[in-house]
């Protein structure tokens, strides 16, 4: 197709992100023609600044504009409790509960061996460091994602931080880490009929006394 | 949320698009932060450049990088049949069947009463202007999409071109213009069971002789 070369390279832009395919990418293009030429600019800015802007908090890595990030440097958060997840959209998606005040801890990725991403590849040594400088945590929560590479990242790190801090009690530490996961079961606004064998096993595995 | 600004600023751009919700616009942000920097770069150009390197071609009104289009200075392609359609994207559409070697015209809309968007805001008035112009056309295909504004338009531009051409007759043109629209009914690979009524009828109404 002859299309011009301004619009297919945009076409090809978009096509290079998750979940847009061809003719998404052309529709997007398209009604991008329709639209002033300051919201095209602006989109390009916010583009170009995206990672010139924003720096890894170099506590918990997560993505900020300082560092440390507003969490970590917010001495009103419980500082007892880590939340450690897979990616900053996380963080996101915790933070807007509104019921979560500790720390957060960001691997930004799990463990895949199919993508050529172990352990070393992942920010869990710096969670390690950071358990070892600590004194105030008590619970680590593994907010990994509830699929097979999730729940194998949070199964080597749940060995991991046990592990690291067995070490660490003879020395100074006396009481331990508790080490938690997420609860798994039925999603609200889901359908018992529709849910599938696993997560029901794990609604019952998880059952609470009223 | 306290998102970093430059990870907002993207977020707001991405939700300005049709069909991406703020989930998705906060996915392919945080996508994007794991994108090289020249990657981004690109992407931005192609954006600040979309509508600086292209024009809309004076004689059909799509959009190309030169003017008169490649498909309108094409001498080999039909300058007998005009297809009108509503989008730059619908011409990509016809073309992509490669069946079609006529012109076309885009319209840049459809009549729409309720987006204020009446006969005046499209280029109407160019096509007839163009009809009067050329002596070698001999069928205008109207394009349009099968809903209810593609139908009052394509319905109003028939009427139109009519009026318009009889007008005419008088003058310098003895044959008339054919005017035609696309064939409606089923889809194929769709589904008899599943097509609405409407559909149907249309199916009914436009069977064929084998």
């Amino acid at each position: 197709m002859n299309l011009p070369r301004p619009i297919r390279k945009l076409i090809e832009s978009f096509e290079k992100l998750p979940g847009i395919g061809p003719k998404s990418a052309a529709r997007l293009t398209f009604y991008l023609l329709h639209v002033p030429q300051e919201q095209l600019d602006e989109f390009a800015n916010s583009l170009t600044g995206l990672k010139k802007n924003t720096v890894l908090c170099s506590t918990c890595f997560n993505v900020s504009e300082a560092d440390p990030c507003p969490i970590c440097s917010d001495s009103s958060r419980d500082q007892s409790i880590i939340c450690v997840v897979e990616q900053p959209l996380d963080v996101l998606a915790i933070e807007k509960t509104g019921r979560y005040k500790g720390l957060y801890h960001v691997l930004h990725g799990v463990i895949s061996p199919l993508d050529n991403i172990g352990p070393d590849e992942l920010y869990i040594k710096q969670l390690l460091d950071r358990l070892t400088r600590s004194n105030l945590v008590n619970e680590v929560i593994l907010a990994m994602n509830p699929n097979m590479e999730g729940e194998a990242t949070s199964m080597y790190l749940a060995k991991k931080v046990k592990g690291h801090l067995q070490g660490k009690q003879e020395g100074e530490r006396a009481g331990g880490i508790k080490i938690t996961r997420l609860g798994q079961g039925l999603p609200i606004g889901g359908d018992l009929e529709y849910a599938d064998e696993v997560t029901l096993t794990r609604a019952l595995e998880g059952r609470r006394e009223y």
